[in-house]
């Protein structure tokens, strides 16, 4: 499946002001970027830098003082792994990749070594597989209620388990933390995705399964098949699409996806299906 | 009822040191104090203070360096009001005596404050009166292990709501705040507690229903109709049995209770039973 | 000095709502009020209620849906003790009068029991008495920063301590929690304040010293010799203005306060001076 | 200078258990390993790991039922570069590597996005460079009382900055948080210390300046220049030397650092003095 995305951004920029940009599709195995550009105005000199093990691309530009504003259009191919739920199984630690192993330790917003109790009472007595993870996803989107404003920049896992409200990174790092704490890696991803309603950066997470990253979407709010990811890392620290070292404003914020071939165009959305990486 | 409670602690003072203790059994209304004695070692003059809202006594001594031991024995008889748990019903905020009302505020260990939204999900469609508290502490039975060493004086409900673990004072704050939080009156009980194995001094609480405070214990440990409450108060913080200001260290403490009367000692104890204060 | 003071608060009220209000001024040994008179739009029938230990004032009225406003008007005569602050002491615990020790326990936005290192550090070589208090506002002016919005309802002593940002109800706490970890009891109080700007309620401290309560307000925004005390207690749990049960926002809010003889008009408002309460 | 260091773990397993070890020394570039064995005891077949971007060496292995002890030995030539501090700058946003500016991300135990203010305010108008992480090191060493058993395994930097007590991991959180909320990449590191007193694993911490990572020990505790360092990463979560999947208790560890040839031998050990990597 193919899809177009697309994000707009518009500073306002008071004083120089770095940017550190993270709004270009990431390079991932199966996911491929048939055609992209990326627009500054105005025209900036950029580093750029992609992270090795996950592919988050970054773009680093000095702003002057003066409107800023930047683009992003890409042509994105997926190529998406749909195994059957049913046959993906979790990984023994004694089987584990050891690279993947840093995404079992806790994070800033993933404080999966103080979950660890509730984890197991909650889940640690269901099969473990892809499953499980669906479980997870579906305990959180029970007992989390989905209220913009309910939490903030600051608000972890820790805070949500007891408040019980948050957005989308919220439930991610919820789902993340309580992978981590049943020897689940997981990493959070940030995302271009397809039916969610109204359109703007999503947060999911993955989680090491079989032999890959899976993706899963505890709000149920997009479509699995039509996440094109952007930033991934050990929680949202990693993901921001933009961090702003100056005197900078946001003045307005795009962001869209569409279908870009008849396959895309022609299937059925399947929001809150099991989506596969 | 009738029960003899005594409880002895043992201290060895290294420099001047102000003890304020709280082993005597509370004054209240269903709970007369029908004999008892204090005797510290060496004997010392002592300040007293009974608080008026809650009835829980105070003494204050000053110990000099060397051994210092307090030792107490009450024989108390209690007339609970032992209702149709059916009967009692909450009571609404139009209606609450006004002097109660800080029963409902979040304190040190009791943010109920940030566990409304838990409370209203989990026990708000619950049909309100003292089964709604039966319920309340049955989730914290069934969702808390009991787990000595697994809190420290510095937990909270807060704390307790991720971590999952705790013993009797844990156990209590979390009940507290849930009623609080679901616009119940509930304060934290220190008490002898019959059938308490093994002895120790235990943490219960009360919720304000019907026209008076009713007890509940989570941990199901004791018999409720066996519960001689000390110390009364918004949490664990207002309920130690001894606040030290100076340098001793307790070397030994021993805590009793055992019915004192035909009627305590034939009766069946009510272990997990509905208890009334 | 004599003050006339009031309030105003405008509700649409959604669906019946209970309001338990605490706008009036407190009746205090050296606050009295002279007149005074609350006006409830619609007129309805309230309920009060005196806390014994603090003379604060609560009134509790059921609004049905439509607009509510309540109003105050008082004329109040301060007799502020102004003692010399070289000459007030702090009170050795073994002096304490023990009706005041529950104000050196922790409470929910005054964590003292975590503070106590810290507080010693700081705070522990510094001669006793008023001017060590004093000393604490100093150190709360200097090192954090007044900030609109920096904080909410749920921040306490505790977060204030590591984001070094709040509003005057974070500084009182933050002032409260180390009086406490010095064994000095002290207690949250709302306020009519004089000179401050813009109008509003005010929060400061209070610490008891020698044989009574001594005003404090570590933002220095006030005129300690004009604060008319409305809500006292351990912390901001126990003194909002408006506790509201059901549905109903606030529409409007004035504060006023103003000097009501020659005395009070001729003095040069002491803000930032030593208030003595 | 040239170390000799070696470790012993021992553990008593009770059933099948995974261990993650890192005890062996990193390969770093300026940190070679002369000689080294890994003796397990019983012999077992065991899985590497490097970490790409540390050089942080991880060991997997599958111990049975019975004893099971990990020793090390390792001969190191550490080739610090021992710049004059007032040479070595601090790195603009601009200038930085991007593949370091994660290490500017709050982490699990290093919160650095809270600390911000206070970091600005306490360090934000020192001159920067070295001599700022300096100053940070010494803010902490002032503040922050050495005292084991204050901390545990939860404890992260916002929790010491009100605590004010810790031991050398919380030490290298509260310098890491720091650095990374004025800009500086931190990053965490366990070490074999020379001259640390008793021997133990040590935990210092390493800041980007110049072009290349700085060591700073913020305990004064170890020689800069006898570290050799283990594991290096986001903070504690990323370096423990023994990560346990099973059932096995530690009953026996030793930690030894000595020097191994004429220079080392004959330097004076500069305890508190500015070491570079």
């Amino acid at each position: 499946m193919q899809f177009n995305v697309s994000s707009r951004l518009d500073y306002e920029v008071r004083s120089t002001t770095v940017f550190v940009l993270n709004v270009e599709a990431a390079a991932l195995r199966n996911q491929k970027v048939l055609a992209e550009n990326l627009v500054l105005e105005p025209p900036l000199a950029l580093d750029r830098h992609v992270a090795n093990d996950s592919g988050t691309r970054f773009v680093r530009v000095i702003a002057e003082p003066g409107t800023f504003s930047v683009g992003y259009h890409g042509h994105i191919e997926l190529n998406m792994h749909d195994a059957d739920p049913a046959t993906v199984p979790e990984v023994a630690i004694a089987e584990l990749p050891l690279e993947v192993a840093p995404y079992l330790n806790p994070s800033r917003y993933c404080q999966s070594d103080l979950l660890g109790r509730f984890a197991q009472r909650e889940f640690g007595g269901l099969p473990p597989g892809h499953s499980r993870v669906t479980q997870i996803c579906n305990w959180i989107y029970e007992h989390v209620d989905y209220v913009r404003g309910a939490s903030d920049a600051q608000t972890s896992a820790y805070d949500t388990m007891v408040l019980r409200a948050g957005v989308c990174r919220d439930f991610a790092h919820l789902g993340i933390s309580f992978c981590r704490a049943l020897g689940i890696p997981a990493r959070f991803a940030s995302a271009y995705a397809w039916q969610l309603e109204p359109p703007d950066f999503h947060a999911v997470f993955e989680a090491y399964l079989g032999d890959s990253w899976y993706l899963f979407d505890p709000t149920r709010q997009a479509a699995l098949q039509g996440l094109v990811r952007i930033g991934v890392g050990r929680d949202a620290a990693d993901a921001a699409f933009a961090t702003i070292h100056g005197d900078a404003e946001m003045t307005g914020m795009q962001v869209s996806i569409a279908p870009a071939d008849d396959e895309a165009a022609g299937e059925e959305p399947t929001v809150r299906a099991v989506g596969i990486a």
